[in-house]
């Protein structure tokens, strides 16, 4: 049978202003990548989310960010690998506090926005966040894109590694994402993101931007859940995913 | 035999600004109050400082705070309880993961500055403290000034109190400290100091503002380092103790 | 001909995240109070309020606050006179370059939230703001709550004070705002919300919550618009004192 | 007559942290690099270094940087075109009104650290400084490296630019700065500063890291003032720049 995980970003709020819808992402994910405060996530929501995750046994990963709330960690940064390790595990511990008070634990690491895209190429970066990863906890499974730097050099350094597509992008003949800013590079249409939610769960695959078909394996499924549509079409994925036979489970 | 603990302020410079002569008072105290980043303690120095108090034998404290670089933590704030509950634990846990992978762990809490002061006597602000250590772990103690409702409530939640005398404070007929701001609050003579550290120590008495001999019991002495000559001092305070039969240990 | 303002507070995101609707705040209001960087509003966004505000003939005044982004700075804090004199400048200024830029100026100063609270009767602060103010333009008005420390102080310093009202609070006998906490202190129908601001502006009166007429002079009312509903019953306000005869036209 | 002005950073601690000796270098330079609040440099110390600056007739320069406390700006960061402007407006605009305040006015503006070295190269964000400078002042003289994108650009937007030389970093054959964390690219002998000082101010020339004398016109030196040596040897610049006949006078 097949199984896979579908994650997003939960907690992005900071203080009085709100971004994701949290309540409802959490019926729908199995994975919740939460903000640890430095591109969002303020202590108190923190520890909201930590405890609906918990009750509703969606899986908690701590999703570690440049320090940039004024750019909502999309700003790529030059951080020193030793300042972007001990960042990395600062943050994890931060969120560590909350979910084992809501007697759960941080599962695994998501790299977030520039930090996620940097750390696809830049070696340095990546080592940096790989070595924050064992600083927290040396068995801590690292989420990231196939491929990439980041999970190469967790898989390394011993860290569990898990792979994720994402059903909303395109994808280059090579398997890569096609980058943003290029035309069709986001998928808008519904009904394409859910059929593309299908072919990568149940076989793998992906029709390329130039229409070939390439396989994509990946253990996890990242949605989106920043605007009420998206949340509406997580929904109607997860949905069709379990229609089709596929079973939904955290990879944690 | 009498023991008493030494414990001072460390780690509180942030970025490419110092502050404490982290080195040196790791030398002189037998507990370590490390910034957590709210009003200072970048995070890596916060893993420096954890690595040499573990090599050191050093006892960690979590030294928490409003959340206020620019004042230092010094101004007092009326965050809501359940926000500051939340920020105490999130601190408590960034410091977490940096004295486990120093081999060590965070072995008491204690408020920095002006939540140190608000706490004294503010019971809503004490229990969120309270609620924030408790939800980072319900057996850790909580360092502060005795008869303050910070203990007093640590103590009704179950946590383990450990109450501090301060070497460079006047103190009142009633045991409490001269407000700073006053005439006299600082004793700024060195002698002085050892001499009200001796008496603390071996007494566990002080002569008051106006010159009574007031009872001031207290497992630890509080140590300022923020000035070359403080940590001169400070070599001088331990040096006495020993001489005078005094065993330094943490109490954690 | 009877003649008020309507302020409201504009530009209260800050990066990725939004709160208030400016774009159609600015077709309601004649003066826009632009938050500036210390509570919410980023340069970008400071910059496109205030061209929005220039372009459609709304005043525009700098919206001063505590440093607090988590808190959006709503925890009154204790900052010495003189770091908040020079934050309120700072403030000021650098809203000053935008307005400037886009053709206008900044044409008065309001606190925000705790501040804005903490000014009502807190002398050595509503002096620190004024002193603010009056580093930045020595003419320069402040729009505050009638019988407040702060214009008091403002006044005595020479500055121009403009008095506000609030046409969803209850008042008291004495024409002070209940507190908010206490029971009906926030008026939640709209239709008592229009009627009130009638009242507030054809006869300079509100009936109190025990039942009493009671005086309330303003030459400005403030409106609410961190909802959608709060934008549509703004627009409300304004068509019916515009039905009434009364004239809309900002104080500066 | 050979004219020459000296320019350090000033200001740029932030709250409880010192890092510039303000008051001695000010008696050293004719032009002060204001830190704006970005890297460094609150509100209170902005204000104070104007005051100081404007008394001993120092000119008064805006140090404008990425938003970045924790690494003091000194790591290079992705900031969209539209969002830097406005970042770097809102830094000007700021400390006008402390320079205001204190008699004098923002006279000049240079990029700090990361910034600085991103805009030698980085059209993109090179002509974001511009627009940033231009929303602020249309006529404010931009300082900088010579052959930089930041005075190309700066010059064609009709902003007065201006070059400067350091007295303590290796130059290439080319004329440009050998990079920091090559051997020898930073000068550590106090005579070999002093000797490069002279020959920049004097004959417009260095001798390169390879041994060729290389032509490096500058109207400005930049001397470094974040250690008690370096002060000393500011001062050292300056009496044999005087002793050489050299006059000291800002460009501003």
């Amino acid at each position: 049978m097949t199984v896979i995980d579908l994650n997003a970003d939960l907690g992005e709020g900071f203080g009085r202003w709100q971004l994701t819808d949290d309540e409802r992402l959490l019926s729908v994910v199995t994975s919740a990548n939460v903000a640890c405060g430095f591109h969002a996530g303020d202590p108190a929501t923190m520890r909201r989310v930590c405890e609906l995750a918990a009750e509703r046994g969606v899986t908690i990963g701590a999703q570690v960010s440049y320090r940039d709330l004024a750019g909502f960690g999309r700003r790529a940064m030059d951080v020193p690998p030793a300042e972007l390790a001990a960042e990395v595990a600062y943050q994890i511990g931060a969120l560590e506090v909350f979910a084992r008070a809501a007697g759960a634990r941080v599962a695994y690491v998501k790299p977030h926005g520039a930090l996620y895209n940097r750390v696809v190429h830049d070696a340095e970066q990546a080592a940096a966040v790989v070595d924050g990863v064992c600083l927290a906890d040396a068995a801590l499974p690292v989420l990231g894109l196939p491929g990439s730097r980041l999970l190469d050099l967790a898989d390394a350094a011993g860290l569990p590694t898990v792979t994720e597509a994402f059903a909303d992008r395109a994808y280059t003949e090579q398997g890569t994402l096609v980058p943003r800013g290029q035309a069709g590079a986001v998928l808008t249409d519904p009904d394409a993101v859910v059929e593309r939610s299908l072919s990568l769960a149940l076989s793998g695959t992906v029709v390329s931007h130039g229409g070939a078909s390439v396989a994509v394996r990946a253990r996890s499924l990242c949605l989106h859940g920043d605007t009420p549509g998206a949340v509406d079409l997580a929904r109607r994925v997860r949905h069709r995913l379990e229609e089709s036979g596929v079973r939904l489970e955290a990879f944690a």
